[in-house]
């Protein structure tokens, strides 16, 4: 007998072009002011709202895109038209924040950059916010969105990708399992950006990476109580998709920042995927910070990664 | 006999709430960079156009805003669309650059945040740019966008304001002696923002005022010199609208920051528009430089300015 045949790994690491440069120091210096401020027991959740409504400012408008305000089920949304996208292709798009900060118009360029470079619109996605509303409505406003796109507006789900970054990756992972329980199809291919998938910071590399400005243990083990509130379970894998049945899901395309705490989680999702036959491609941008993809049009890094998940996912959407 | 009587000063001085606030140093800082890139007769136009892209970077986005590309008459704008809006009243708005820099993305945020506090559309006008366009391109765009304005839109002339900044506040002035001589309306109001409109320097203020960063008398030369072109006539009317007769132009509402050198030119707007019977209104903001309002939503100055231009357009727009 042979031994078992070893899966080829699913990671690959990509060199910054400039992990020094002015755009990158910028993002550098806006995770450091976070930080300090939501580690300030003083500081309100107001006052995190409007820190984090700067997340955007590191990157540039993209040109030639439209954004229009809807009514998708019930949730709020703001489409990004990129001019000549197919209209019949969709990327869902969660902004991150730990399900209580950032906002459709702190990501409003990224995913308007990504959309443009797929030649699709993109879907931002107003999600409810903790600490008003707690886990599971998050989930819960994605699943309304993704049913609306496949009833009400007759997208096919295989020309819907779900993409999202930090709290936004788990919300690529999380509303499937609600989306399987109900019997509703697989989009064609998730996104996972930096994905905040795991409440406990659980993973030794919160001991031994000093490099992370933002994900740091406390700041994870904090933000869980505000996202899942009294009640919640940090194992629940709907809030923690760390712990999902992978099985049956859609090709995944994760990225992650070298820097980050979050390329353990990545790691593991990764494989577990890999384990469940889910097709699965992890980039690791060395030398990156939390969501650096906020920096498109201004860092290559950040452009770099919006080609690369393009180049993917535009076959998975049927897009030429 | 009794002595003329002198009419009342449409000058008032606005203080600065805070001159040195975060976002009034930023963009003094800006500025800096902007001018000594300017200075640099290395530069090209593709750098100072690259620079100038982030002029309206320190403002912040203003919530629930629809923004569509249209095709204006063949010259390319972007309507802003706030929630609510009265869709049959129409802020046409002209950037700033020159002539040759600023964008309709660059001044997005400024615009759109004056058509929310006057609860009506604003449309952005990208005009084509000096030095591939030299005057009256400029002139003719807004003529054209004003034209299908009235005849393409049915917008009756009376629910039109035209705003702008810098050479875009001489693009409240000089359309309307084209559209004069064509026999079309005039608009309800005309909103100058720190205008630029004469080309030679000639106010002795360039030489005694040290505090503008940016509109200094070898800024002006220069770029007049781009926009006229060889053949260009600096005393033009049409290009340089400090010379333009006046008569039957709507009410007039310019603002200008303490610190400019426009200041000057403003006044003298101020008192030929009064000669020639147009209501008209200065107000000189302390302190602030050149466009200050693109700080709108970052800093008071900028947010108070914005709400004095649309408490005073509303009523000329027949809005409540």
């Amino acid at each position: 007998m042979s031994p078992p045949v070893q899966p080829a790994s699913p990671e690959s690491v990509v060199p910054a072009v400039d992990a020094a440069s002015p755009a990158v120091r910028e993002f550098d210096d806006f995770y450091r002011g976070i930080s300090a401020l939501g580690a300030d027991p003083a500081t309100t959740i107001e006052q995190l709202r409007d820190g984090f409504s700067r997340w955007g400012d590191f990157g540039r408008d993209p040109e030639r895109v439209d954004y229009v305000h809807v009514d998708a089920g019930g949730v709020p949304a703001l489409w990004a038209v990129p001019e000549g996208a197919a209209l019949d292709r969709v990327l869902v798009c969660s902004h991150g924040g730990g399900y209580a900060c950032g906002s459709i118009y702190s990501h409003r360029k990224l995913y308007a950059h990504l959309a443009r470079a797929v030649g699709c619109r993109a879907l931002l996605v107003d999600y409810r916010l903790a600490p008003e509303h707690v886990h599971p409505a998050q989930v819960e406003d994605l699943v309304a969105v993704y049913r609306w796109l496949l009833e009400d507006q007759a997208i096919a789900a295989g020309r819907i990708a779900l993409t999202g970054d930090s709290a936004g990756g788990a919300l690529c992972l999380s509303p499937l399992l609600r989306a399987r329980e109900l019997g509703l199809p697989m989009p064609a291919a998730i996104l996972p950006l930096s994905p905040w998938i795991e409440l406990e910071a659980l993973d030794p590399i919160h001991e031994t990476n000093d490099r992370d400005l933002i994900g740091t243990r406390d700041v994870v083990i904090s933000s869980a109580e505000v996202f899942l509130g009294p009640a919640g379970d940090p194992r629940d894998p709907l809030a923690a998709p760390i712990y999902a049945d992978l099985h049956g899901f859609p090709p995944m395309y994760i990225q992650v920042g070298g820097c980050e705490n979050f390329v353990a989680d990545a790691r593991t999702l990764a494989r577990r995927a890999q384990e469940a036959g889910v097709e699965v491609r992890l980039d690791v941008y060395a030398d990156m910070q939390h969501v650096f993809q906020l920096l498109a049009g201004a860092a290559p890094e950040a452009d770099d990664a919006i080609a690369r998940l393009a180049a993917w996912v535009r076959p998975r959407l049927g897009l030429a």
